[in-house]
């Protein structure tokens, strides 16, 4: 059996830290707001020892693998992009040693950068679709910056981002719709998110539908609670459809979410007629996290 | 020869007053910020002494005008939406007489619907539309809530509302991108634009070109200052895009703009193949205002 790892997913504003045992099991796990972002410079040994030094003290033989913004510019050092087409091994390889306050090591992964037409780039989400194990197939991870990536021959072919998350609240929470909308009551959310999921697909596009939830609360026809689920599965849609336009085609869909997300996706990929699996994204990192590793033992 | 006349766009942030000669010719023109939303409850009188109460005084006689939000709920008074299909006499019929402070009186404009599908408003664009003088024709109204509008047979057949300028404003001031940007510099706007008109026809929608912005500006292939021109270019495009799926096989194109935005639209739509002629919005109302009051004096 392998030896126990210490894998953490380090955001811009959160970090999730795991202790998982050689055979996979999640032995501890924590979560907190100590993003990359938080971190002052030179903070990172301390930042850590905070996030995570009592899985390390539970498991001084475990590995430690960082995966996410730890790896950017204003992260702990910068593990430059690996460009796609790219393996787990392509990934693994690029990883960057960086050196604990207390003498230990922990291996800090790259993200991945697609140069498919417009320039794309991800850090953290490529070990989530490494943790599918696909050996082809489509990945659809959502979030503020949802990001869909096709799997051929069991690399990362290219992948693409959506801004569908920060939209979706840009428009909930800072358009003409906020002062309108409402805290979703009764049947509100399920009523939204069939209009919006149905308002996606009408011809004028994005900016013409996002306005028709001002008229139709306006008309009596769509309740306030309604229009934040409205504009979720209309941004959603809007994703969804990008996302069949540019990888059409592809193989069997895998959607990584849980929760809220896991739900309006699942609606939205449904209305879309795009069969899919779900995988949560805790599962999906630890399995990445544990690839990613094992490739760098080799 | 018909008497002057004294019309007003009154809006929700700012008011537009003309004094319009009987040949048509503007012989004053006043424009304020005392736009609807400032005016205190019962304060209508006393608001239009101060924006056109030296041009009432210059011409007793001319009849008064009010077009725009002045004739919504929030406004002067209530003037119902006419549906449409609507002719300028339907428009011009459905005017809402009201008392001025010196005794005199003025007429509130009402503005459109539309129950095409999704439902739509308008007010004020409609005063606009009517001075074009179309028998038959695309109207398109660019601003923070563009409009689009279909003439047929000389009455405004149906019409859509874009969150053009609105969604522009939030990605270029609120969202990430607000944080890579810079103000144009050089050949910053000319470079940005094309761009932008250019993402605008990219499969992955909106949510994906938008995006792309911070990865193009982080991987130094964009300059910061071409990012508010991508972003202006990419949303009209997608605008220019949904309006020509609405409203496919439609007649001549009308663009009624000036100053910056005439700039932008006048490229993304050549961009489109859209030929178009240009008419200021101040020429637009004046005519239409007349066309309207002329309409009433019947």
């Amino acid at each position: 059996m392998p030896a126990p790892l210490i894998a953490l997913d380090w955001g811009t504003t959160r970090a999730r830290a795991f202790l998982i045992d050689g055979d996979g099991a999640v032995r501890e796990r924590r979560s907190a707001d100590q993003g990359v972002q938080s971190v002052p410079e030179g903070g990172f040994p301390a930042a850590f020892a905070g996030l995570a030094g009592d899985l390390r003290r539970a498991a001084p033989e475990a590995a430690i693998l960082l995966a996410g913004m730890v790896g950017s510019r204003n992260g702990w050092v910068e593990a430059p992009y690996v460009a796609c087409p790219a393996a787990p091994a392509d990934i693994a390889s690029a990883a960057i040693t960086v050196a604990l306050g207390d003498g230990g090591k922990a291996a800090v992964l790259p993200g991945l950068s697609c140069d498919d037409g417009a320039f794309d780039v991800m850090r953290g989400e490529e070990t989530l679709i490494v943790g599918l194990g696909l050996a082809d197939g489509l990945v659809c991870l959502p979030g503020t910056h949802a990001k869909w990536a096709l799997v051929e021959g069991g690399r990362i072919a290219r992948f693409a981002s959506f801004m569908t998350g920060e939209v979706y609240g840009l428009l909930r929470q800072h358009s003409i719709l906020a002062r309108l909308a409402a805290e979703p009551v009764g049947d509100d959310a399920a009523t939204g998110t069939a209009l919006g999921l149905s308002a996606a697909r009408r011809p004028g596009g994005l900016l013409n539908a996002a306005f028709a939830a001002r008229t139709e609360v306006l008309a009596g026809r769509m309740a306030p609670g309604a229009v934040g689920p409205y504009l979720s599965a209309l941004v959603v849609g809007h994703e969804i459809a990008g996302a069949k336009a540019l990888f059409a085609g592809a193989g069997m869909l895998s959607l990584v979410a849980d929760g809220a997300l896991a739900e309006s996706y699942g609606a939205a990929l449904t209305a879309a007629e795009l069969p899919f699996s779900l995988t949560t994204p805790e599962a999906a990192f630890v399995a990445g996290a544990r690839r990613l590793a094992a490739e760098m033992a080799r």
